[in-house]
């Protein structure tokens, strides 16, 4: 099974002095293995002098067989839209403490690495979501997300007012700074904040939630994870929403325009070393358990 | 399709004086159209004197292929608990507001069941929990819950702790008022009050909530319908708790008990009238959209 | 006591045609009591044709020793902010349902008005927030709210990080959409939206909420009234975000900004008509009680 | 102004084991400075040979200057209950990791108590409530708490109805699990689970927050700390409830009975050691600040 992996694609943050460590020994056990490595050129160009391969990011998903993401959960994030359509499967490696998608912290990246080119991982294929916005009729701009999909007030207001609809049905006319739709991997992120559940990558649905809604019993609603989705901004010439992907790239929205979103068939492929357990990973970034006994005395 | 319902069964909620009313009127429906029909004898004891059929709620439930349950959502997940095993429909009137599970008014009752007596309506088969108790060893007790069950503290204590497991894998110690484990018809009930989200019908899955959690970061967690769940009560010999089905039945649990829960196999089957709409309801029962424009200010 | 009120200054909500049928109905009664009254000059140019004395709104707070607003909340807050530092007292009349400021609906307008002269009403002193910008040690921007000062992300980010004080004190460093700064008026506004608590009036307190926060048990914190409050927004040359003063004026702040925020000298004040009971104006608003029972079926 | 300690009184959790090591620490300091000191009988018998003087909690607080709690929160609690009339300060030490009220760890309990005896402490008074049951216009129970009392349901029943007052004046007919009323001091304890704010110690107000509230916009409220509230219950004579003193103490309710509730006059006099923050205690409390800024990645 180790033989899956011969080209390994190598992506970091940007600006973060801890990178260079990780991928000189993560381009050392590649090397010892005399396996073929590039790295991603935008990466590459940050650091002082990189004497290996580097391309631009899509070329190098076309040509690697399997990515490492050295950073944090956004550099994951990033990747898994570059790679979008295509099946090769990632790593991420955190250069801080754990991620929810990058779950392997930098000091044990070699030894973790190694496992999985031995072929011991876990193999999590994800659900992404593809969001179109149609304004008049045309497609204005359309992308994937792993975590979530956000339409939100832009340029200061304070609301927004859109309607929601599942499957043609009219869900609610919601009065908010926003909605928040995730999967269930964007579940931990940036719907947590805003009072969502935490959703199981097992559970096929998807998290549908309002932010700072202005009807108290606005809350989180969960629907099945095949879906449509649709929300239509009411209001006049004179406001200003926006559609967000993975809280990485931004559109703007005028009113009547419509956001169609759902599953979409590209999933992404996440590996984990050996040990991995999803709910050891919830414990350890929420705090919970016999550690936090004393929280709050009561 | 109308051929399916000869024998209808009638349960009502007791000491409510507007039941009389409504049984009333259903009954002149059911004796226009020549059809049988048979009152819970409890219920019929609670009237001043019932002239028609009455049979003990067990009884009934076996010889009717149809019952109506006339009273509020209490009434209905009482039915729904005495029928457990049987596959025989339910129709929900409500003698007061709409309700999720009783969705036909008072004043609607001969019109809508009418209706249903032509064949028209929709069918909505909802999962029950099915939870049993575990003491050194031994089951303690079991029983079914369309809408919940719940592990709560008892005798005035501020806290019970207990271990989470999903499958077999540990999620959690929890230190809390308690935890509900809801079916999506049970996400608007309790388990809303309780913060946790709004689960859509055919959502494949069940929603752990947990009461006044010790540590914040205890959210609501999500998972897949057919998860096995498992609570441990930890504690010492004054350790008091209860699990409760439904909110409404009742058994002590004591230190070291575990409770085993599942998607039971049983399912109940819901009639609902024409123009059943789950948004519309939940936007009437949750009090969303323009109507409440105003609620908060801003 | 109703002598005091000879002068009546007008203000209503642009663009609402019921806002001429509540001014006639106004001026029909000054004018049979003899009192002079002006309207606001940008309510007037909206009107058809105004036969009566007009001034811009700034001249017609010196001029009056009473003011009556028509519209909403939001109208209210605005002339707050116009007469901000003048002692002349505000009624507020509703167009739609009751408002939280504007405690007069259009119906009874005429009446309400009528025992106001009379001087039957309560008067209610509210307190002011007062927040001013800092940039590089000078004051970038300054003014008053009556609800609430939110500071808050800018230009789709996801995410601003700052610094909160308290009378020159570190509370912590938050990582969140924003923070929301209410007075015990404003707490049942923006704040409620964003999960803060309900302050009486009387409280002397004020209510920071932060919006969608990173860490979970960032929780709302109220302080005591007389407290000096600072933000500092952190980040680097691409951080953007915003102040905000009730809902109604921003100023865009960048990293290193200060924000200094007190309780103003200033202070509103509100009459009520007879009758007025700020619990039944929650309860009326919140669909509180009885009416509320089924809402959440258990 | 160390003069001030002659006679210091000992009050420490039963059954923990660690509270032999730190009572014999305490004790070698008090000896070294010349100064008595007198154990609760209840913590000395408990102790495998405690060769020093022991009197009952009661005698104790009225012969010592002085009490140094050894334990957690709940000790604290309980001797503050114990202290109730009397203006003996108390000092607080935790067996396990920092408490909001016991704010000294083990291992710098002799460091900090010295301290404290040389006169370097901030003096920190803390509101207490005063409850009294009223069942038929005889008072039932009357108890003092510093944290917060409770009304809550009873013997697994699902929701309690009940009405809430501020100074006569109705609030809300509540229904749900119970209402916390809570001190400033108590808003970091069972209120903050409940879903409350902190309340700066500062802020002179008590929270009165909701325990899964029927309604979903029953929000918690702040109001005036001088305010007189009461409950009363409803229901028939099949409602239970009880009300609860800090966690520790609980009496029966049954329908009809009143709940009169307000500051007392007493207080708690908190000593902190030189250092003390309430915000540092916060952020250590409720792991806020860049430490966890990995908590929610987004």
């Amino acid at each position: 099974m180790s033989k899956a992996f011969q080209r390994i694609g190598l992506i970091a943050k940007d600006g973060d002095e801890r990178v260079a460590t990780v991928l000189h020994a993560l381009v050392a056990l590649l090397d010892r293995r005399g396996l073929n490595h590039v790295l991603d050129q935008r990466t590459a160009a940050a650091l002082p002098d990189w004497p290996h391969k580097a391309e631009d990011a899509e070329t190098l998903a076309g040509d690697v067989d399997l990515i490492i993401a050295v950073g944090g959960d956004g550099t994951l994030l990033n990747t898994a839209r570059v790679l979008a359509a295509r099946p090769v499967p990632l790593v991420g490696i955190n250069l801080g403490r754990l991620g929810f998608l990058t779950d392997i912290v930098a000091s044990r990246a070699a030894d973790d690495v190694a496992a999985i080119l031995d072929g011991r991982f876990t193999r999590d294929m994800r659900h992404m979501l593809s969001a179109r916005i149609e304004r008049e009729g045309r497609e204005a701009e359309a992308d994937l997300a792993l975590n979530d999909v956000v339409i939100q007030k832009a340029d200061g207001g304070r609301m927004i007012e859109f309607e929601t609809w599942v499957d043609d049905t009219f869900v609610s006319l919601h009065r908010a700074d926003g909605m928040i739709a995730a999967t269930a991997t964007g579940s931990t992120a940036y719907a947590l904040s805003g009072g969502g559940p935490i959703l199981h990558p097992d559970v096929d649905a998807l998290a549908l939630v309002p932010i700072c809604p202005h009807t108290l019993s606005d809350r989180p609603l969960v629907v099945p994870g095949n879906s449509r989705l649709r929300f239509v901004l009411r209001g006049d010439e004179r406001t200003r929403a926006q559609l967000n992907w993975d809280g990485q790239k931004t559109h703007e929205l005028i009113a009547g325009d419509r956001v169609e979103l759902q599953r979409s068939k590209e999933k992404t492929t996440l590996l984990h070393p050996p040990g991995y357990d999803y709910f050891a990973l919830l414990r350890s970034k929420l705090h919970w358990g016999r550690a936090q006994e004393e929280q709050v005395p009561r």
